[in-house]
């Protein structure tokens, strides 16, 4: 039903965010002989990147030479766009697909990698796009496919073995993106509930930054380990109440990608929950950090979310508390500890 | 319908063995109160850790004054015994038991806190302990409890914060267990599937050591969530092919522990697999740890269970053929990353 993504080798396969995930998605793509233009809203870090190759953001990475790089609004789908990977920060979605989404054709497939849950909409990623394309006169349904999974930047740039999961209500398009994301390094799975992998790959990010202050608080891997399994807990029910199915959240986009958020030394949310732990204010750690932390913005929709769909979620309640009510995070691990004692419940 | 554990302040709380659990929960119970009695198989180890209340299996911890200790077969029931918890190796829990099992007055509940299969009988340890019990006469069918949960030992040595679920088909008996385990640093949580507890927390050894060859081999986090994830799928196809609740295995003394065991890096069949990812013989491993790793005897356990219940296990698979048929860790990893591509199944 929907075109075969780059069929025409001429097509171009379109990039949209220079971020972590835009820059490794576009080597992969680079790598295997499609070509490639990448979007940043940045002239200047653009500018930079085109001759160095390099990003502050990606310590160690080199883009692939093919790549060709824009940050004009009007050039990113010239030509036979195939394919549009969106890479954008998720509160930043809005904003770019209304500055870029005139010239799109609305025929080439989009497959987001973003992780998050917009604020005040509290739409996710691809519904976000879907509102926007809609606007525009005489557009049919785009093609949508979710690529989620535990994909720490820094270890898909060394090429190390990693797996992620090319949800969509197409199973050929999300063959066709099994097909053309995978390497002999990145093993994709199909799956057929991508309002599951998109909320397991947001509301995650959350977890994570409970995770992030059990290790600043010290408390320990059994403390950490409660929590992710607690929060998983949390995470699927909320997902359930929205219609997604128990099982995606324990795949590799579910608790797979939520273990590598919680345990990497390198997870962005983690590391602010970290620092959070220790003491650090929020605006310094989001000051200090060089992307954006996705899970700061996404607590406050995930909460949102938890009360229109009538979902117990305690986790996301403290994380909650702790960014934007002042509670801190010391008492929170003990509230969390010292609940009512009863059975435990999942789903 | 049970009788309650230690009703009697003056009933003798009997913790069978001496190992990194049965020192811990010797203590939580002494530290309540209670009047503990501590049994190891060997009378030098015992006879040195009466005076000296340090174990070199649990380094930094102390022993509670008040555990009695001993190494006599027959003293350990003397008086009025109110519970026993089981915390014996798996391997040697039918040997011990055929030791003490005689004293035993048939009534107490039994909460066991050991964490593998049996080989050859593939039996788990309640089952080992039924299995003894059964054959002496005059016995009723002893009341018991799982008692399991993300616990590495040198942070409850701490007091640092953990969770537990205590685990009976006797929802008075697992309440009874949840109060008397419970301190304001471990929150136990009840539940009703003694099997699916108590097989998750003797597979999760078998993934913990994969994740141990992933951390020795340096292939990095999103391998070893995937792998984890990858684990959890399938030591859950195997708890429902067996009888177990799905959900349990999501939980805190599944995913939980799994995440622990296989992050922590004091886990010692993690740092078994390590060991082996780095190229040192399973035997060098073996010989150099203070205490039985679990797993390895489990592996074998679980590939016949696999094998006599008709469930895909390739991690399990992957981790036997490097244990026990000379694969190298490297070359498995490939092959787990290499299998067809296909839709990802969970449960």
């Amino acid at each position: 039903m929907s075109p075969r993504p780059a069929s025409n080798p001429q097509s171009v396969l379109a990039i949209i965010g220079d971020g972590q995930m835009g820059l490794l998605m576009a080597n992969i793509l680079a790598g295997k002989g499609c070509r490639v233009r990448l979007w940043g809203h940045d002239a200047s870090d653009i500018g930079r990147l085109s001759p160095s190759r390099q990003s502050e953001r990606l310590p160690g990475f080199t883009l692939h030479g093919q790549v060709e790089l824009t940050a004009d609004d009007a050039a990113i789908f010239e030509g036979d766009c195939g394919l549009v990977v969106n890479a954008v920060p998720t509160q930043f979605i809005r904003g770019v697909w209304r500055r870029i989404g005139e010239g799109f054709n609305g025929r080439a497939p989009i497959v987001s990698v973003s992780k998050g849950i917009e604020n005040d909409t509290l739409l996710r990623p691809t519904q976000i796009i879907a509102e926007i394309l809609r606007h525009a006169p005489g557009r049919a349904a785009v093609p949508m496919c979710v690529l989620s999974g535990p994909t720490i930047g820094s270890e898909l740039a060394r090429s190390l073995p990693a797996t992620m999961v090319a949800a969509s209500e197409s199973q050929s398009l999300a063959k066709d993106i099994q097909s053309l994301f995978c390497t002999d390094w990145l093993r994709i799975y199909t799956n057929d509930d991508p309002l599951g992998v998109e909320l397991a790959g947001a509301t995650k990010n959350v977890i994570a930054i409970a995770a992030g202050m059990v290790d600043g608080l010290g408390v320990g891997c059994n403390a950490k380990s409660a929590l992710l399994a607690r929060g998983l807990a949390e995470i699927a029910r909320l997902g359930v109440a929205m219609g997604a199915r128990l099982d995606t959240f324990f795949g590799v986009a579910g608790v797979g990608d939520l273990a590598t958020t919680c345990f990497s030394s390198e997870g962005r949310n983690r590391s602010c929950g970290e620092s959070l732990g220790r003491g650090v204010p929020l605006q310094t750690v989001i000051d200090s950090s060089s992307s954006v932390i996705e899970g700061v913005a996404t607590t406050r929709s995930v909460k949102s979310l938890a009360q229109r769909h009538n979902v117990d979620m305690p986790i996301t309640a403290a994380v909650h508390a702790i960014l934007f009510e002042g509670l801190h995070p010391h008492s929170a691990i003990r509230e969390l500890m010292i609940r009512e004692r009863k059975p435990e419940r999942v789903g």
